[in-house]
């Protein structure tokens, strides 16, 4: 069977990388897609396990051969999708989750089978905290950031689902729901479809 | 919020009254409707707990009036979902599970902005051997049951989720997560259309 394709997006700050961080952990089958990108790298993150990090030349040349699923620019910098990384870990039955913004998203969303969710903050106050404790950035980017969330909250209508990451451990419990239920839901049940109880 | 409605069916012999049972032990929030029946109690029933025992004539006058969401008559008995129930319980924010076989289910499929859940036997030998323990039927009624489960197998398809019940506990695991799944499915999420992050 082949594995299932998750986007999650949503707002900087909201936890979004812990939480499919959890999920990668507690499921083997399921897998998060690295993606590549031009920006520079934080002194925690590590290439090859966060990101690809490429050069700006060598990012065009694979996005004119059109090895990306999905790129798109943002704060200047571009990431992209692997299209050969995606479709060989799907073709292996495991489940892909992309991180990605919603701009990217929004390109797969006629595109792809894939199942769409949004990790929503609890408030706005809120997330200003928690970039606030990354201390990865200055006051003026984070709110440039929190400006920017602003305006992915209107988007979030698009996604198939809404997760609140008010509580790490209720939204961790949510986002693990969503993905056994599609496991289960009669399209994606393709082992089923030719036997006989 | 109102809550949602979730259609479950399962051939018999499945433990789909087992499953359902757990999870209105675990979820305060999500109910069984109690159906309307002609059929004669069980020993182990209790009336206005597992069902409504009521005669054929009451039956038909309620059905006339139009008080049921959907009622078939299943080897000679009548069963009936009180429209009044479902909808009271919904507009207090309660889940309820409607455990009703196909042919009503499927009465209900246009009509209703339900979810539609499907129990699978793991397999026919399997249910056979479940039937038998239960000790409340003769071989003959047992086997009229199991090529009716036959038939119903054909339209698991229209069910929105498969949940094959092979083993009790990774079955309820997957219940449970359709349950939270369609809490935070987009077009049930309406208590956060009107918020803003």
């Amino acid at each position: 069977m082949k594995g299932l394709l998750f986007i999650v997006s949503a707002p900087a700050g909201t936890g979004k990388t812990t939480l499919v961080s959890m999920l990668v952990e507690e499921f083997s089958n399921v897998t998060r897609s690295i993606s590549y990108t031009t920006r520079q790298k934080r002194p925690d993150e590590v290439d090859g396990k966060d990101y690809f990090f490429i050069g700006q030349e060598e990012f065009q040349k694979r996005a004119q051969k059109g090895e990306f699923l999905e790129y798109a620019e943002v704060f200047d910098n571009y990431y992209g999708t692997s299209k050969k990384f995606v479709e060989e870990k799907r073709s292996l039955g495991k489940h892909v989750v992309l991180v990605i913004d919603t701009q990217g998203a929004m390109k797969l969303r006629d595109y792809e089978d894939a199942i769409f969710i949004f990790v929503r903050p609890p408030s706005m106050d809120e997330q200003r905290k928690r970039l606030q404790k990354r201390h990865t950035e200055s006051s003026d980017a984070i709110e440039k950031r929190l400006s920017w969330a602003q305006d992915e909250l209107q988007v979030a209508k698009d996604y198939d689902y809404q997760v609140i990451n008010d509580d790490l451990k209720v939204a961790y419990e949510v986002l693990k729901s969503i993905i056994i239920a599609e496991e289960h839901r009669t399209c994606h049940f393709r082992q089923f479809s030719t036997k006989k109880g």
